[in-house]
């Protein structure tokens, strides 16, 4: 799973919701193209609604578009969909170290056991129910991806089917984003962020070396290394831009250099040196604000706003 | 470095301090060979000072023996130690599983780094004073013991000597305390334990998952895997009866199936779930109390008492 | 409401389970006496439940009698009781500090207002029941009486007899446990204690003056006024071997003049002084922990256990 | 003390720094009378160091001008400044409810004992100095006020003549920064305001209740009573635009109230109701945030940035 870039689509040229609004039927569907897959009935179906006076609405209306079509034309509009076999591979002998890039961790560089529960999975998915696993990739680490296997394969037909336009709900909304400018762009981005408070002297704490790292089953991805400013802050966000990718991170705040740096009589070896925070992302546009309240010998945290 | 066996000495015969104020110079000396290594002039030179009131004044006393000798002669006693490098190993191709241990790290497996490391540490702390590295491993973990090294092999000569008699006083206060029984013993025990209390609900968190590990640089053992009682506590503390061993440790709290359990509308993937505690022990006789004050969404700790 | 004290009853004669169980029925109802109110068929209809095996059991027989008869013996019953009215008096010009002592607030001592509104609901409670408003004051603090008849008043009669009959259940429960003596005796006490953890130095705080305040609709008494022991605690409960009063209470931790004394650089108006912490008591035969966790700069606090 | 309204000067024309630089001395020294009381040499002497970058740079030359004379003619400038007993004054019978105001406790409403206590001082520190107590009463509560005079009473003369000067310093600061706009303008403005976070729910507490009371020695006076808004914060700051009076002040918090709307199985005597957080301010202009992570059975605070 590369990652892709939500800016990428950036160069394609945008439109404006005007212009859309403006359009002729034929030239409605071809500004569209490639949102809902190569399927043009999404876009012709839709068009009867305009003008759209936001994103948000033209997102809707292409949506209660497929959602008004019988079961039958559900599955095979899902079935166009790519299967996502073609994102997974091993790992490999990739050296442990390369695993730990900015991009956290992909479907691409799976361990050998995760490639063959991947392919088992999949396969099991496709026999069941006769379409691919869709998923909004970029809503989701790898370990989440394969979580959802698991939930999905448990479901009945009416439930999955639901379930998989819920995610092609996600894959549109994002794409459209990048394709379409206007009022009432719906919200696609999450954020995480923190603050560092040191009780101990009072004021935010500066200087303090923090690193963010995505937890999998099968390893550990660096995702960001910084240090907070002189509020405590980073001076950009953790995450955000993006949606966030349901799963389970980890923030390691270095607080025992900042103590030692402060010239405080502390043991040698001081209680508190590398405070990791473990926690799960759940809402990819929600915000996450995880703060550290602090001293040598104390901290606490919460899901803060 | 195979844990060693606080218990063991207890196979021996203990002595009571009484029975030991009354033997005449040659049965005293034997009483308490084995304790200074088998240097007998120790015992003979504090038989003066009998009867003893404390196990912890006897041991002042044979401390004071030693302190009272020229240097030659301590750096000759020092010397009389065994060399760590006898319990080094290198752990070859154990598997990972395997060093997860109720033992935790020893030195006897050690990564091919760390053997190196130890092997040019030795042999240079050997070359730099002209006797073995003596450290009371019971205090100490593998880390520990390594970065003592770094630390030691910057003394002078004064402070060096220093260093391996207070580390000799370890050792043999332990070894006391194994072989002699009576009133004042000095206490050679830590203790570490928790409480999780959840303010959800306002009360011990009952049936918590709790886990300890040893954090090392090379790896991790699991000492304890143990669930909390009805007071939120361990029904023994997570270490005790021996010295604590100075080094990194972690606990993990599992959370997340414990609010699952109680039924709680949390999201699939919850904020919480298996919340690690890192931190470090300076303290081998001190008590480190660290509880978890917890919620779904928020969590404290400090070192208690 | 002078203070009823607990251990007044144990300059009776206390009599052993064991004895009671092997007297006549006159010498059982003799020995009983006063404990149901001066009510002798209470204790003649437990007789023939004898022997009992703890005086939890005994004081369930007792209880059964009454549960036992019809309703109208039941109101003659609680008619039986003395009413309330006979221990409330206005405070009058009583000197502002005269009501600060070691017995909280006492419903012998009422502003005007409370007085009147005392009068006021007590006649209106006997005036629709028909029989006294009967409350095991031990139990209660003055504000939480005044509560109780409002929350009272508005019962039906069967509710308002079972409520009656619960609170004649805590006083009977409190004078057996002082006339009778054995196994199984019921907790009927409950407990108040704290911990100052000083997380700026990372162990307990010794030497914190603690305030403990009753905190009423009208007034304040201060109930305890004592200092922290070496291990950050109280040597002796704040609260305990009687039932606590359900009530407001207010702990008042003197953290200004602690940090002063140690020395640090802090404002001369410093942020964290007298640091109150206001809670409710809502269970008299529970424990309630309440813990400070302090830094000049932050402190946090929950109920422990 | 009728708290100076900070807009007040307003009313009076403005004048832009560049204008200011452009007058000749006449001018000068008349667009800026009543700043440094009526005292034209002050004003006479800064004006040779024009062109001025900042207005911090023309307050700088001001407090230089009164810096550079000797002693004697310090102390007749201190001596031109009005005594503040024509500010203090005994509240008499007013009744409680109206020292409840917007504008916090004033040296106009002084209980007897206060009134005595600021007149035997005022007196004393007159007879001592030979010019009146100058105090920036803006930065100032009633109590820190009296504070002030004892601590200022123990000092030396060229101690307590440097800290008369400090304060004009702070008054004519104050008052510049009303008189005269354009770049580099002093920050005379403090900032308190708070958080709530709800951490049994995971998100900001929206409606508590939350008042802000100045505390005296002799009562306490309510500033503010509002509530939280959907990000659990104030929709203004608690206290902020003037600078913040160095006293003792007291958040509460209704957070009863916020969990029984939520419909949580609590206690009818909550454990926590009104949770008061009493803290003190010792910096005019700076940033107090003072929030509160609270769940029914536990809080914490912090001063946070």
């Amino acid at each position: 799973m590369p990652r892709e870039h939500s800016r990428e689509a950036a160069v394609t040229d945008r439109i404006h919701l005007d212009a859309l609004n403006a359009l002729d039927e034929a030239g409605f569907v071809a500004a569209l193209d490639g949102i809902f897959e190569h399927t043009p009935w999404v876009a012709r179906d839709a068009f009867a609604s305009r003008p759209f006076a936001t994103v948000t609405d033209l997102h809707a209306a292409l949506t209660r578009a497929v959602e008004a079509r019988p079961e039958a034309a559900k599955a095979a509009f899902i079935a166009a969909h790519p299967d996502l076999a073609g994102k997974a591979a091993r790992a490999g002998d990739v050296a442990p170290a390369s695993i730990s890039e900015q991009a956290g961790l992909g479907l691409d560089r799976l361990s050998d056991a995760e490639y063959e529960r991947f392919e088992r999975l999949n396969g099991a998915y496709r026999a069941r129910f006769g379409f691919p696993f869709v998923v909004c990739v970029r809503r989701q680490t790898r370990d989440a991806v394969l979580a959802a296997f698991e939930t999905r394969l448990a479901h009945d037909r009416p439930q999955e089917l639901a379930t998989a336009l819920r995610e092609i709900g996600y894959i549109t909304r994002l794409r459209l984003v990048e394709r379409v400018e206007g009022p009432g762009v719906p919200n696609v981005a999450g954020r995480l962020s923190t603050h560092v408070l040191d009780t101990h002297r009072g004021g935010p704490a500066e200087g303090v070396r923090v690193e963010l790292h995505e937890v999998g089953a099968s390893g550990r991805a660096l995702l960001k290394d910084t240090l907070t400013n002189a509020d405590g802050r980073t001076d950009t966000p953790l995450l955000g831009g993006d949606p966030l990718r349901v799963g389970t991170y980890e923030l390691v705040f270095h607080v025992g250099p900042y103590y030692a740096a402060r010239g405080l009589d502390l043991p040698e070896r001081p209680f508190l040196d590398a405070v990791p925070i473990r926690f799960g992302i759940a809402e990819p546009e929600g915000h996450y604000h995880v703060p550290l309240v602090v001293t040598p010998w104390s901290y606490a945290t919460y899901r803060g706003s």
